[in-house]
């Protein structure tokens, strides 16, 4: 049954209209909600006073008496975190409520030494970037995080991550929480790229599928405009569908999975096998720099599978743009081409004609601002504001 | 970037947060708006006088005073209709805005006929049960139809539709808007079965992937308890998905489909190949029901292809139901059982472990008040709710 919209008028939904662009002034919002000019007033100068709005004069040639003044987004003076902590590095992005980076850093870091040591890494990498940007610990409204591994996203906790030990469990939200007194909204650090791709690169559209192929194959989703997740969050874990005519072995006790076949580490053992000096993906991306013709041929056939099972997802699903990240990506278009030929000889015409198939966009800034646009979006859901003008109205 | 809330405080939002039980009286919505008492008024009194509400006493003792007066959506004052066309079927529902069916029939009908033969039986029946039930035609809000085909939601027209002659971009909204004045909402007939699943079997659930195993195969998506269509409202099109070691050659021109390898046609022509006499799937249907060992064996091969498919799905999308229908699963468990088989043994445990595979539970009725709900859905959502009072009050 439907949902209905909580508090529907308040200072929050205010915000909300404000940033979509639906109303630019006081009286476009007091003609949109129907409240009273007096409670719109009130609204706006408890957005304005707390710093989430600034309301200047409209450009443009007035007829006569006071131009309108407009409403918008005030830039620079809350913040807050991303970060991107993969297998063996971690970065940190400051970012402002209009998504705008005010200062970032990375560094090398295993995600193996554990949720200590790195989490007090960010921590004290956090207060840096405040101090570097002239911002008090007191402007960060939330941080945003993503991890190379599965996560309950309503906890924050990763669950049993397989590159991630002594992390199955561990309370990310609460570290820090204790230390800076925000949410920390936690997530699988692919569905963060497919977000940042989504909100930057692409966002005329509302279904997009973000593959990334690395050592291990995951897939992000949204549908319309929104991160799906899935029942248990578990949702675009496709390294374990089958490939249809392939049946090499899996760890997971299968065979023929997508991740033991076109994977990095599986591209490794098999050039391996022809005598070719690999033992993991990273090997297969020097390799493929290098021009070895059999890494390159690999790669190719890599493509090819995953393309395979993405032929699949798109008539499954219907989305009309899949985007191809991750390591074996960005070395090679063999890959690309691999995915576009495969999925265009299987997928059914009506789910492909205006379907695109694009190398990512984002760069290697993908997952910090991903996360970063997490926590913007919690600081700017309308029960978020509300609680924040509450707090400083208490 | 969000979608602000349109007209946020609107009768018709207000009758959403009624209907959506967050409120009961006029203090309840007073005080979760924000609106002033006297608009909250202003704005059930024409919720009343427009027949969507109705405002009774409270029941349970009141300890003095005045008890305070209980909101509700009202039953059988509107009408919608839901129309389900199937290949030799036509069934329509007359319900009222609560879901509660007034009035229904069902009569053979070739959708072969083409749409102004099929559609004109429509309207006659449509009339006869408004009669049947004693509502005036005005009563009517809106009409929602499932074809068995795809078709373009936005416009509700078919597009190329196999077994639809003649309704190639036949504009279905049209016919009914000249005849009733109301707005008609189309939709692929497996999309409408799997939100009546879904609203009325597992209302608990908001992740459903709706099965359809028949003469085709289909799939209907609930995301986030909404209808998943996709960008050109072709997901759920899953009867040409490749079967892993399959390569039976399919009529689209690949080898492998799910639908070539467990469709009702399928199974049909390969008992023919046994010597056993089977021309289509209803003959399968029939052959399951008198006991037929090729056909009880083929079922449940059948059942393992279907599965093997929806274990890549479920780990992609990670429902948390997922329901069979359609005539091959409604004879024989042998098919839920070979489903359940190749799901289990594929899936990634994340993604199963509280996975359950049912049976259908709405039976014959499922599309025409699966088709029925979307148009109450659409009748009651605050922008048509407002537009119905505006034109009333102009």
């Amino acid at each position: 049954m439907p949902t209905a919209p909580e508090s529907s008028a308040s200072a929050g939904a205010v915000l909300a209209l404000i940033r979509s662009g639906s109303v630019e002034t006081r009286a476009d919002i007091a003609r949109l909600t129907g409240l009273a000019r007096s409670t719109v007033s009130q609204r706006v100068d408890a957005l304005i006073a707390h710093g989430f709005v600034l309301e200047d004069n409209a450009d443009g040639g007035s007829t006569g008496g006071r131009p309108p003044r407009r409403l918008q987004l005030r830039r620079g003076e809350h913040a807050v975190a991303g970060v991107d902590l993969g297998a063996s590095h971690c970065r940190v992005a400051l970012l402002d409520l209009t998504g705008a980076t005010l200062a970032q850093r990375e560094d090398p870091l295993s995600i193996a030494d554990g949720p200590q040591a790195v989490l007090g890494h960010v921590e004290k990498t956090l207060h840096a970037l405040l101090k570097e940007a002239a911002h008090a610990p007191e402007t960060l409204q939330a941080i945003g995080v993503g991890v190379p591994g599965p996560v309950e996203f309503t906890t924050g906790r990763p669950v049993d991550p397989p590159i991630m030990p002594g992390w199955h469990h561990y309370p990310i939200p609460e570290f820090f929480a204790d230390r800076f007194g925000v949410r920390a909204l936690v997530d699988n650090d692919v569905n963060v790229m497919a977000l940042a791709e989504q909100r930057l690169a692409f966002p005329e559209t509302r279904y997009l599928l973000y593959i990334k192929v690395g050592t291990g194959i995951g897939c992000g989703i949204i549908a319309d405009s929104r991160l799906h997740r899935g029942a248990q969050g578990s949702a675009g874990d496709i390294g374990h569908i089958r490939v249809a005519d392939d049946t090499e072995p899996c760890r997971c006790g299968n065979s023929g999975c997508l991740e033991a076949v076109a994977g990095g580490g599986a591209l490794a053992r098999r050039l391996t096998e022809l005598g070719v000096d690999a033992a993991s993906g990273s090997d297969v991306v020097r390799l493929v720099k290098s021009g070895n013709r059999d890494a390159v041929r690999m790669v190719r056939e890599a493509g090819r599978a995953v393309g395979e099972v993405l032929a699949g997802l798109v008539n499954f699903f219907n989305p009309d743009t899949v985007v191809v990240g991750g390591a074996l990506a960005a070395v090679h278009d063999q890959l690309l081409a691999g995915v576009r030929e495969a999925v265009y000889r299987r997928s059914h015409p009506l789910a492909t004609h205006v379907l695109r198939i694009e190398p990512s966009r984002t760069g290697e800034n993908a997952a910090a601002v991903g996360a970063g646009i997490l926590a913007i979006e919690h600081a700017l859901s309308p029960d978020q504001v509300d609680r924040a003008l509450a707090a400083v109205a208490g």
